[in-house]
């Protein structure tokens, strides 16, 4: 069986992608791993998808599952998508458990993950004091002191949610300032339990069971300095899941995959991107389904010309 | 007083623009004649807008409208904006009242309105059987015969709204085919009540006090035919609310403004376009805010920029 449209990723634009695609009649499939994305994991209190003045990031996920499950046309399948060929008019995605599924038309919607910032000991920490993930991990450092690695939005989003939990948190930025929306920057300075630390390059995470201390050098004076933590939080951004598009798409520097920003199509016909993965600004929640909804019609009208060539 | 933002219009895109803007608290105006744009007299249910698997459009627009409220740098002024102009780096937006807002940039987010037919009588009969939004006048036909002009989506879907009331409707459809969602198509043909007519170009609308009947040419016989009917719906697509930006963007033939479409910007800098009133393709509530979010944005990226210029 050959799908019309095959849509990988079930985080916001996947899904959106999904249920403009049931609406279409398009006999569709998406591939995810799991559902939310970053939404689900990250976000702790979504306040800025239009409707809903204050949800949290698996509510509101499990809102976008239900509705895309109303969608007659679409099958979802949990695993990972692994790769993306093209062949004539037909594209393959092989699975992660080696299954070949073939498709007229393709969206790549797999988001980001979060970037990691390779210092001494964070691999070997992880779980044990490390993590990249306030919402899941923020409780643990109840009455804690911890240090978020990452002074945009994401880490003072972070310093503020932990402000519940932890009793001191330093905010560690690598550039001369702090770089976010005004409104973060202003809660950031009214906290009392928040220090933002500029100009900070963190060279190591140092424990034995667990975290117990970090080394950053200070990049004005060089000297190397030294913050007694529990927990380490890295929000430093993300990285494009877009590996299974190599040799399909062209990619920008930071691993995006490069888009027309009307249709969110990529090089190859039939083959879209949509979301945190590609190269558009402004990636926000209802940015991404705004965009998986046009590729989702771009899609369409694809497949349109596709058969009216016949 | 000078604003950050002025955004024109209180739809979907509007809407978001001015969440986006208080969150970046911008000192932000938003000028509407009234909240809701189309989607408050339009859509009859929205099933498309991800996260609500079915809702009233002004249901929609009330929760949009409680989440633009909690925005506290974001004043509402309910009046028309009548024109733009810009003098060095000020923006001047006069209102119908002829007061005269000043602001250092401006998202015009003023939708479209629908598009008149120019058949004989029709101007004569609105409000008399002639309307442009069954969502507001449709339970008037109740057990009547009704025509519905237009066979694109809106117009099938006010056809599939109007099995509720009427007891036949036609849909007139002026090319060779209807051109929708195959969703729409397929509910249509499911139904006795509606009767499709293609190749029909609607030339008089006629009646006494109310409408009673409605005169077409075949355009393949090119025999006028005449249809009794009480009321007529006319569902021919939208006409962008663009005028007042009359010198400052270029259009397109459909009198929508040219946008760069990453950052919805136009050729005049600080001044940006979201939604069904821009160049861009694939208009629907979830584009919109998507847009209206990206505008909002790069509208304070602009302005940043601009006092570091200074």
């Amino acid at each position: 069986m050959i799908y019309d449209l095959i849509i990988i990723g079930g985080g916001p634009a996947g899904i959106t992608a999904g249920i403009y695609a049931g609406r279409q009649r398009m006999k569709t499939l998406l591939i995810t791993k799991e559902f939310g994305g970053q939404m689900a994991k990250k976000a702790t209190e979504v306040c800025n998808y239009p409707g809903f003045e204050k949800i949290s990031g698996i509510e509101l996920i499990e809102k976008f599952v239900e509705h895309l499950e109303k969608q007659e046309s679409v099958e979802i399948k949990f695993c990972q998508a692994k790769q993306i060929e093209k062949q004539e008019e037909i594209f393959t995605i092989t699975t992660s458990d080696n299954e070949k599924i073939q498709s007229k038309s393709v969206i790549v919607a797999t988001g980001a993950d979060p970037r990691p910032l390779e210092a001494i000991g964070e691999k070997e920490f992880i779980g044990k004091g490390v993590s990249y993930c306030v919402t899941c991990d923020g409780p643990i450092f109840k009455n804690k002191t911890i240090a978020i690695i990452g002074g945009g939005n994401t880490g003072l989003e972070a310093a503020l949610f932990m402000e519940n939990y932890a009793t001191k948190i330093y905010v560690l930025e690598f550039g001369a300032e702090i770089k976010a929306d005004q409104e973060n920057i202003t809660d950031i300075k009214k906290s009392d339990k928040i220090e933002v630390i500029t100009n900070a390059s963190v060279k190591e995470i140092k424990g034995s069971a667990m975290v117990s201390s970090l080394v950053y050098e200070d990049q004005i004076s060089k000297e190397n300095k030294t913050l007694e933590v529990q927990g380490v939080f890295i929000e430093i951004g993300s990285q494009p899941a877009t590996a299974l598009a190599k040799g399909l798409v062209d990619f920008t520097k930071r691993d995006e995959i490069q888009v027309e920003s009307e249709t969110f199509s990529t090089k190859t016909p039939g083959l879209f991107a949509a979301g945190d993965d590609n190269s558009g600004p402004y990636k926000q929640i209802v940015t991404a389904a705004g965009e998986g909804c046009k590729a989702s019609l771009a899609a369409y009208d694809y497949l349109r010309k596709l058969n009216q060539q016949k």
